[in-house]
């Protein structure tokens, strides 16, 4: 089975939702991918930084998963990167109340000695400068290198994007993102424009509205579950990058065919996330539910038709 | 092969998009949805009114197509109901300029002998008392009963839409719509809602995010196929409820199976209609075309997935 390296943040969230508030809780999204990751595969490994005040247990919640945590790096005189969000009532959109920067400001990311040859790399969302000194450090080029972003560094470091998106095989961004990245409108166009960028495949997450999945002419989409209650969105699309990359390590296969199945595992481990705050229901997640609810989604999106 | 009864308005639309405008031109609920419907299957038939300013060039377009408009009455001293609306620049939104309702608030629907006894009622957006006049004029109960309704009956004629909702077995409504009549903002909740309202079968549309099929316990969807350009959304809608209840004729199937198809051919049909304006893409579209693209939907949407 192949080896997954996650990079990105893992930090304090504080979130406020219509349901209620959580107060300090563990967050960032190299702890979604990684927890996701680690549902479907074996080998997860995340680089990522955290300060003095970061709770032992909640490193604990990686090391009793057997996710490898010696890419975490702890800077004794800074504190952990925090984020404090509010949702509106449906839930589709959010104001940021209060984001401290912290030890992310000093993230110096170093991969482990024993992911340095991991066939698939998950970028979560960093600066670009960042992601690209992590694939760097690689031994080998892995097999697939995915990566995430968002308009901040769009806005602020668009010399340094367009370096890093050279480097990688999928970028995995959001319907705004590629919007504002291609300069498109039509997220078809967008798809084509930003694979000529230099990933030669494209996913655009639509939030409740599902996933797109590009390559060449080609296109999949996978739809979000119906849910009766979205409870907290946060994590979601770390969830899906997660469970995405997490499939294809599972696979040892990067085909379309293989990626329609992923970005179908990532919608399904994202369906969980959002059912409870924070990482909660990631964490008490079976291997049972996951295959019940796959089972939904065949349900949900096969048909079997006589072209009349 | 089944008969269709297709009951709604024929008129006149003005639509204004970023991309150019009409001027008067062919619209109505009962000219897509019988259009639709006969690229499909065989025995079409519409109800509905017209003015004296209606020209005969526009009926022929039905009788070219051997849709069977015995049921559609010219009005000798009224003119045809008339819309003219303006879209947002990203086509997802329209504002009305104008609405003449004209002839329509005289029609007194009279179904044809011929199709009294239709297997297949498809009652387009109407007054609700208008609908439910259709229903008692047919002969026998038909297989299959739908009806669409939009958020201004809820407002002026709830009681008359709760009678005629408990004589139908689907109801096709947008997903605002299926919000004000279950006031609930979640869609899985409102779908329970109004299944207790009286239709066993529930289709809400989502417009470029697909549409949704319940049936009790169970969900089906299809995405609508991403698209380079949408040109004009005008009578997407009613293009989707044509081509449902024409695939359903056509296989003499009202079963959830069938039904998945039925949605999946509604898709279908209305990507194309969303590619020129009005009924311009509709009436020019091939059997060939419409194959050519149910291809586009199942590798759009279909995988196979190991449940590992």
């Amino acid at each position: 089975m192949s080896k997954i390296l996650a990079v990105g943040t893992v930090a304090f969230d504080e979130i406020i939702t219509p349901f209620g508030e959580t107060g300090k809780i563990l967050g960032g999204s190299a702890s979604y991918i990684s927890m996701a990751a680690r549902k479907i595969t074996d080998y997860v490994a995340v680089v990522s930084v955290i300060g003095n005040d970061f709770p032992d247990e909640y490193l604990q919640k990686f090391t009793d998963r057997q996710i490898d945590i010696s890419g975490i790096e702890k800077l004794e005189n800074e504190k952990t990167f925090y984020w404090k969000g509010r949702y509106h009532n449906d839930l589709n959109k959010r104001d940021t109340l209060a984001t401290e920067v912290n030890a992310l400001a000093h993230f110096n990311p170093v991969v482990p000695e024993n992911y340095k040859d991991a066939e698939f790399l998950m970028l979560g969302n960093l600066h670009p400068a960042i992601q690209k000194a992590v694939i760097d450090q690689m031994k080998k080029r892995p097999k697939l290198i995915a990566l995430d972003t968002m308009n901040f560094w769009m806005d602020t470091a668009w010399n340094d994007l367009m370096e890093v998106l050279k480097d990688i095989d999928i970028l995995i961004i959001n319907d705004e993102e590629a919007r504002q990245l291609s300069k498109d409108y039509s997220l078809v166009r967008a798809a084509k424009i930003i694979q000529n960028m230099g990933p030669k495949y494209l996913i655009i997450k639509k939030g409740e509205h599902g996933a797109l999945l590009f390559h060449g002419k080609d296109i999949f989409f996978a739809p979000a579950l119906p849910l009766e209650d979205v409870f907290d969105p946060t994590g979601a699309g770390d969830t899906f990058a997660g469970g995405f990359i997490g499939r294809l390590a599972k696979e040892e296969n990067t085909g379309f065919e293989a990626m329609k199945n992923a970005v179908i595992c990532g919608s399904n481990l994202a369906s969980f996330t959002v059912e409870k705050f924070g990482t909660e229901r990631l964490e008490s997640l079976t291997k049972e539910e996951i295959i019940n609810r796959l089972q939904d989604f065949i349900n949900l999106t096969q048909f079997d038709i006589e072209l009349i």
